[in-house]
């Protein structure tokens, strides 16, 4: 199967919310990005973090293996620098290949979590 | 009417939710598609799951007649093989003429249930 | 400003959560469509609703005013039938003009309610 | 980088829900836009916000300044006119370069808080 989607994805709407209820991981709020690669290659991906106040941040790094999809928490990142929680930003995610990138957060600050997910924004520009 | 949509879809951000609560089937936790068929023939749909961890899985296969919408519960698939549950996964649609995907998750592993949902990434890759 | 958006939209995962709690209309679980005509002229749409298990029905019509929203809850529509509660469907939209349409669906047979919404897939086709 | 996105965006379901449950300013019931300006000039904004049953209000007008992402509570505008709390309204963004929107509604009037997203439709008409 050849590689499917775009090589640039946007989400906007980036927040962790600051706490949790429940048992970790599971119910840890967090902030997810689902990283599908489709295609027979390696797919490097880059990740930069806007913020409202300051210059972005990035890139971050890592790779999505051919056909395999990658769920990352932005809760995880670390290099170059932990995202803060609680704290509005946007991604921009570039790759190497064409992948699909959907954002799913879970919000467990209270124990009537919420969850939502979107599919990103495929940008072309 | 013609057949709406695109032949190809994905779902990034795939999950089975591990628990219920609630009476079932109402309530069971679950991950679904659904897909309409607004044309005047049948469409023949395979899916493809990929993992994190290991090589896609697939073809599943099956119709959705002519004028007809299906909802799929991810959690009934068994052939070649049930998904695990609590595991992510994406999932690319391939189907014999234009259909539309929606995908709808519910999470009811506590009482307070949270619902999802999102149009597909219609790719023309 | 000119009429934004596209003549024809598709909803595929539509379903009216069958049983309510809270006080009405505000927390009537229902399945919604808001319709923004943003052009000088009226808008004629119609509705085609389609089912798992028996042939389309509409069309269901109604306007929407020049420079206007329109929210149609899907459970007040009568003519030339009632949606039936609890039961999947699929939705195709087609307008006289552009228009840009966006589902909501809220859930509130627990008092745990649940809400979510999706820009709807403009198709082309 | 280059400006990602699209000069015009529409949100056809906007609504702020009226009432909030839990501390304010975290659990204050909303409706946000979250816009990315990932160019490096500044972007000039423009609402306007359609009614159901009335004219359309507008425009609301600010900066997105260089490679920002700003969040704009619906609730805080002001100018020309305050939108009012449970009214149905959809927005059309226009923005001097390319942006990207992202809508966040979270309704907390009961307190098991439900929240989606959904990104704006990106319109190019």
């Amino acid at each position: 199967m050849s590689a499917l989607g775009q090589r640039r994805w946007v989400i906007a709407a980036g927040r962790i919310p600051p706490g949790s209820d429940g048992p970790e991981p599971e119910y840890t709020s967090r902030d997810e990005l689902s990283i599908l690669n489709s295609g027979e290659g390696r797919a490097d991906v880059e990740l930069m973090i806007f913020y409202s106040d300051r210059d972005p941040v990035g890139p971050y790094e890592f790779e999505v293996a051919a056909r395999r999809v990658r769920n990352v928490r932005v809760n995880d990142l670390i290099d170059p620098e932990a995202p803060p929680m609680g704290c509005d930003y946007a991604i921009v995610i570039e790759a190497s290949q064409p992948v699909v990138v959907q954002q799913v957060r879970l919000d467990s600050r209270r124990a009537e979590d919420s969850i939502f997910s979107t599919i990103a924004y495929p940008a072309s520009g």
